[in-house]
C-alpha cells in the first residue's frame, strides 16, 4: 500500500451521477429560490431529495441499514464536492449541515431506540434536525468551555435552561441535539451532556430567526431558548458529562464535510469565471488572454487543488481511525480561506456581472464568508495548530 | 510652504459638525431601512437632508452660489470621511454618488442655462440624477473605448440609441447624463458626447432594477434603454466629441470622493471591531488581549492610516490643478482594497455577530466589495499605473 | 484501490535512516563549510556520500543496476524531503540538482553506451554533471523558444556555438548535457537537440562563476561558452530535434524533486522557529504563547502540510505515467512560494538570531529565494495553469 | 494652513543635489566594495563624505552650529530618500544609522561639554559612534524591560557590567552610548541610564563581529561586553534613570529616518525592475507588456507611494512636537514591509539577473530583510498599535 490519489470505481460512479444530477436537476431549481432557502421551503426539499433518490445518490454518508451508501470520508470528499457545485446539492443528497453531522453523531453514539426514533427518519429525509451548542456572548462560542446552558437533575430526567443562537436549521427541525452543562461552571471545562429534545417540547422556543449574511442554509439560523425544558433520562445521548468529547466526534468529520461541500462552491465559482474569461472581450482580446486575469484564474486553480489535496489527507487520517486533530484543523483553516479567495477572484474576473444577481457569484460571495468563522474561526484553529506543533517539537527534542 | 497634514479650522469645524450629525441623527435612522435604500425612499432622503441643512453641513462640495460650502478636495476628504461613517451620511449631505460627481461635472462644463435647469435643483437636493455610461458586454465597461451607444444627428438635435446598465440612481432620477458615441465605432476611441436627458423623455426607459450585492446606493442600479431617444442641441453637455475627456474630468475627483466616503465606512467597521474586542471575553481574557485579534486590529489601523495619507496626496495634487492620473489611480486602487480588508477583518473579530444583522458589519461587507470593480477595476488601474511608471522610467533614462 | 497517504514500509525505512543520517552525520558537517558549497569542495562531497552509502540511503532515485534504490516519485518525495532537512543532505545521497535530473534523463533517453559512459559513474558519485540550457537575455530563459545556441552539422558530427549562464554545477562537472537549436530560429519553436559534451572539450569554456544570492549548490552557477565546440554523432542524446520534448521529460520530475528537497528546508526552518519559540521568553511569557507568533507558526505548518499534499498528488500522477503538466505546475508554484514564506516567518520568529549566522536561517533565507525563479518562474507557471484551465473549461462546455 | 504635499524650495534643492551626487559619485563607488561595508573601510567613508561636503549636502539633519543643514524631519524625509538610493548614500551624507540617531539624541540631551566632546566630531564625520542597547536573550530585545546590563554606583562614577549584541557600527566607533539598568531588575521597567563610553575604555570589549544577512552597515554588527567598565559621573547622558525615556526620544525619529533611507532603496530596486521590464523581451513582446509583470510593477508603485505618504504624515506629527507614537509605529511597520515587498518583486521581475551579483538586487534583497526586525519587530509594533487603538476606542465611548 502506498500513496494514491486513485478514486475507487464505485465512488467515481456515484460522483459522476451526482455531477450529472446537479447539472441537470439541481441547478435549474436554483433560479426559483434565488439560492435563498432560509425560509426552508419544504416542497423544494422534497422534490430535490426525490430526484437524488432517483439518481441513486441519496444519503451517501449513511449506513445501508438506514438507506444510505455508507461511503467513508474519502468517498464523501469526492461525492460531496460534486454535490456542493450547487448550494442546493447537499440538501438534495440529504448531506447538508447540520443534519449530516447529526446523522454521523447518532450513528456513533445513539442507542438502538434512539436510532429508530431519530436517526431513521432523519436519514430518510422525513424530518430535519438541529444542533444546539453555540451561545451568545459570554457563552459558548469559539471557546466551548464557556458553556452556560445548564441541565439539572429532576426526578426521572433533566431540566434544561439556557439560550442558544446561530442554531442552523432549527426552524422546522423535528428535534434538537442540545448541549448543556451538567457539571462545573462557565470557564472551566467541567462536563457537558447531549440531550435529544423534540421540537414540540414546550420548554424549547425559537425566539427569532437571525438575519445573516448567508441565505443558503435550509431553515436559516435561529436563536433558541430552553426554559424549564424537561426531558426524560432516555433523552440523554451517550453518557452524562461526555458531551464535550462527543462534540469532537461530531466536529472532526463535520468540519471536513463542510470543506468538501465548499470546495464544490469554489469549483462552481471558478468555472463561471473561466467561461466568462473565455467569452468576454476587452482591450482588444479575450479577458482570458490578459495576464492579470490569468493570475487570478491560476491562483484559484492552485487554491482548489491544494485545498482538495490537504482535505483528502485529513479524510484519510480520519478513515484510519485516528483523531487527526492537527490534520483537520489545517484542512478546515486552509480550505475555508482558499474557498473565500476563489469566490472573491471569480467576482473580480466577472466585474459588474460578478456583483449582480445575473450570475450566481454574488450569492456565493455571501455564502462563503461565514465559513471562516463557524466550526471554529481561523484564529482558534491557528492557535491550536501552533500549540500542537510547539508541543511536538518539544517532545522531539526531549527524545533526542 | 511645506508638507503639512494640518486640517484648516473651517474644514475641521464642518467635519466635527458632520460627525456629530451622523452620530446623533443619521445612525439612528439606519435601523429603519436596515441600510437598504435601493428602493429610494424619498421621505427618508428629505428628512436626512433637512437635518444636514440644519446642522450647516449640506452640500459641502458645491459652490456657494448653489447653496454649498465650496470645499476643495482636501476639505471634502475630511468631511466626506466623517459623512461616510454611516452609509446614509453622504445621502444626507447630498454628496453621495452619482449626484456629487454630476454636480462637479455640471459646475465645470455646463452652460449657465444648463446650470440653472439641472445643477441648481440637484445641488439643492430637490431632484436626483444619474450618469449613464456603463454598458453590458461587449459595450463600455472597464474599457471605455468599447462604447456602443450611438447618438446620430437629427434636424435640430440628436437621437440616442443604446443599452446601459448598472446606472446608479436611475430609478427616481430627474435626468441622466448619457454618454453616447458621436464618431468612430466600438473599439476605437473616436468621439463621445455627453447629453442631458430628462427622465420623462419617452425614448429613455428603465427596463429593470438590477439585483446587486450592495444595497446602499439610493435608487439602486438599473438597466436603462435609450431607443430613438430624441434630444435638442441644447441637451449637449460641453462640446460634441469631447465626452471621453469630460468623463475623466468627472472620474478623477469622483474616484477620490468614493475613497473618502468609503474610508468612513472602514472607520465605522473598525470602531465596531475595537469596541467588541474591548468588551468580549474569550479564553480567559478580553478578545483585545489576544495576539491574533490584535494583529487584525493593527492591520486595519495601518490600512486606514495609509489609505487616508495616500488619498490626501492625490487630492492635493488635484487641488493644484494637475491631472494627477497616477496619484488618483494609486489612491483608488489602494483605498478600495484596504477598505475591503478592514471590513473583512472587522467581521472576523466580531465572529457570529459580524455575519448577523445585529451589527452593521454584514451590511458593510456587502457594500464594499463592488468598490474594487466600479470606477475602474483594480486590474485596469494597475495596468495604467505600470504603463505610466515604465514610460517615466524610460524617459528618465533617455534624458540622462 | 482508493485514496491513501500510507507510506509503504520500505520507503518509510529508507526515510527514517535518511533522517537519522542527516541528523547525526550531515548536519554536523554544515558548520565547516557554513552551508557554502559553491566552491565545490570534493573531500566534503566524498565524505558525505560514503556516509550515505554506509547508511544504505545512497542514490534512492536510481535503478538498482546503477547502484540505486529505484524509488518511484512518491518514494522519492518522502526520502528527498528527509534529505533536504540539511542543504548538504541531497548532495550526500547523490540526489542533488542538477545531477539527479540528469540521471533521470539519461536513464530514459540514453543509449546503452551512453549509459555506461555517463550514467554509471554519475550514479556512483564518481563524477558530477551539468545541464546547459539557460541563456542570458535575449536567449532561452523562462521562454525556451528563445533558444539561441546553435548546433550545426559537420562531417561526422556537430559544432555547437552559443552562450549559457546559470549552469549549475558546471565548475567541476565531468560533462554537460547541452541544449542547442538544430532547426528554426530564436522565437519560433523549431527543434532543439541535446548533446553530451565532455568538459575537457576545448570548445566548451567556463568563463566565470556567477555571484548569486544562494550558495548551497555544489559547484555554484557558471557562465559557459560553447565556441566551435565539436562533438561526434554519438554525443547526440536521444533524437535530433527532440530536445524540447526531452527537456520536459527532465523538467517535470525535476521540478518535483526540487520541491521535495525544499520541503525539507522548510521543515528545518520551522523546527528552528518552533524550538526558539518554545525556549525564548519575552513580555512575561514564552514566545510560543504570543498570538502573533502562534499565527506565524501555524501558517507555516499549514504551508508545509498543503505543500506536501499537493506535491504528492503531482508525484502520483507522474508515477501513473501521465504528463501531469497541470499538476506539476501547480505543485512547483505553490511549494516554491510556500517554502519561501515558511523560511521568512522562521526568520521573523527568531528575530536578531534569525538574521545572524548563529542560526541556519539567514543561510536558508538566501537559498530559497531563487526557487521562485528557476525551473520556470511563478509567472510562467501561472500563465500555463490559467491557459490549461481556460481550455479545459471551454472543452467541457462544448461537450455539453 | 491646510494639507499640503509641497516640498519647500530649499529642501527640494538639497534633494536634487543629493540625487545628482548619488548618481554621479556614490553609485560608481558601489562596485568597488560590492555594497559590503561591514569591514568599515575608512578611506571610502572619507572619500564619500568629502564628496557630499563638496556637493553641499553633508549632514542635512544636524544644526548649523555643528556644520549641518538643520532640516526638520519632513525635509530629512525628502533628502534621506534621495540619499538612500544607494546603500552608500547615507554614509556619504553622514546620516547613516546609528550615527544619525546618536547625533539627534546628543543634540537634545547632552550637556554643552558633552556636545563639544562627542557631538561635534561625530557631526563632522571625524569619528563614528554606536548605540549599545540590544542584548542577547534573555536580555533587552524587542522587550526593553528585559534590560540586564547593570550600572552600579562607585565613588565618583559608575561601573557597567553586561553583554550587548547587534551593536551596529561598534567596530571602529570612537564611543558608545550604552544603556544600563540603574534601578529595578530585568522584567520590571525600573530605571535605565545612558552612558557615554569611550571605546578605549578597557572595560568595553568587542568580542566578535556577527555574521549577518545584511552587509551594508558600515562597521557591521558586533557583540560587545562591558565588564567592570568604569566611567565618571560626567559620562551620564541626561538624567539618571531616564534612559528608557531617552531611548524613545532617539527611537521615534530614528525609526522614521530608517524608513526614509529604505524608501530610497525601494525606489532603486523598482527603477532597476522598470528598466529591465522595458528592455527585456520574452514571449513575443517586452516584459513590461505582460500583465503579471505589470501587476508586480504597479504593486510596487503603490507600496512606495503609500509608504511615502504615511511616513510624511508621521514626520509632520513629530515636527509639531508631538510624541506621535501611533503614527511612527504605523509608518515603521508599513514601510519596512512595503520596502521588503518592493525589493522582492524587483528580484522576480529581473529573474536570473535579480538573484545574481550582476544587478544590485540580490544585495538589496539581503539588506532589507532585517528591517522588519530591528527598531522593533513588526509584531511588537502591531501589538502597540492595537493596544492604543483599543484604548482610544474605549475612551471615545466613555466620553459619549
Amino acid at each position: 500500500m502506498s500513496i494514491s490519489f486513485e478514486i475507487d470505481e464505485r465512488v467515481a460512479g456515484i460522483a459522476r451521477r451526482t455531477a450529472e444530477f446537479v447539472r441537470d436537476v439541481v441547478i435549474p431549481e436554483e433560479r426559483a429560490c434565488d439560492g435563498d432557502v432560509h425560509a426552508g421551503p419544504e416542497p423544494l426539499r422534497r422534490r430535490l431529495q426525490e430526484g437524488a433518490r432517483a439518481a441513486g445518490v441519496f444519503a451517501p454518508h449513511v449506513g445501508e441499514e438506514f438507506g444510505g451508501l455508507r461511503l467513508d470520508l474519502r468517498g464523501q470528499a469526492v461525492v460531496f464536492e460534486a454535490a456542493g457545485y450547487s448550494l442546493l446539492g447537499p440538501l438534495a443528497l440529504n448531506c447538508a449541515a447540520p443534519d449530516e453531522g447529526n446523522m454521523h453523531l447518532l450513528e456513533v453514539v445513539a442507542t438502538e431506540e434512539q436510532k429508530a426514533r431519530y436517526l431513521r427518519p432523519l436519514a430518510a429525509g422525513e424530518v430535519r434536525s438541529c444542533f444546539a451548542m453555540t451561545e451568545p456572548a459570554p457563552g459558548a462560542g469559539s471557546d466551548p468551555r464557556a458553556l452556560a446552558t445548564v441541565a439539572t437533575r429532576t426526578s426521572g430526567g433533566w431540566r434544561i435552561d439556557g439560550r442558544k443562537w446561530f442554531i442552523s436549521g432549527a426552524d422546522g427541525a423535528a428535534f434538537a441535539i442540545c448541549v448543556a452543562r451538567t457539571s462545573g461552571g462557565p470557564g472551566d471545562p467541567g462536563g457537558a451532556t447531549m440531550f435529544l429534545v423534540d421540537s414540540d417540547n414546550p420548554g424549547m422556543k425559537i425566539v427569532r430567526n437571525i438575519d445573516t449574511l448567508d441565505h443558503g442554509l435550509f431553515g436559516g439560523h435561529s436563536e433558541v431558548v430552553f426554559e424549564g425544558c424537561e426531558v426524560p433520562d432516555s433523552a440523554v445521548l451517550g453518557e452524562v458529562d461526555e458531551g464535550f468529547r462527543y462534540a469532537q466526534v461530531r466536529l472532526g468529520p463535520a468540519r471536513m464535510t463542510h470543506c468538501m461541500r465548499w470546495l464544490g462552491v469554489a469549483r462552481r465559482a471558478q468555472d463561471v469565471a473561466l467561461e466568462r474569461a473565455a467569452d468576454r472581450s476587452a482591450f482588444g482580446g479575450k479577458l482570458a488572454e490578459l495576464g492579470m486575469v490569468q493570475q487570478l484564474l491560476a491562483d484559484s486553480e492552485i487554491d482548489i487543488e491544494t485545498g482538495r489535496a490537504v482535505l483528502w489527507r485529513a479524510c484519510w487520517e480520519l478513515d484510519q481511525g485516528r483523531s487527526a486533530a492537527q490534520h483537520t484543523s489545517i484542512a478546515k483553516t486552509y480550505v475555508s480561506e482558499a474557498v473565500g479567495r476563489v469566490v472573491d477572484r471569480a467576482v473580480q474576473v466577472c466585474g459588474a456581472l460578478g456583483i449582480s444577481g445575473d450570475a450566481p457569484l454574488s450569492r456565493l460571495y455571501r455564502e462563503v464568508r461565514p465559513f471562516r468563522i463557524y466550526d471554529g474561526p481561523s484564529e482558534t484553529h491557528r492557535w491550536a495548530i501552533a500549540k500542537r506543533a510547539v508541543r511536538a517539537a518539544t517532545e522531539r527534542r526531549e527524545t533526542r
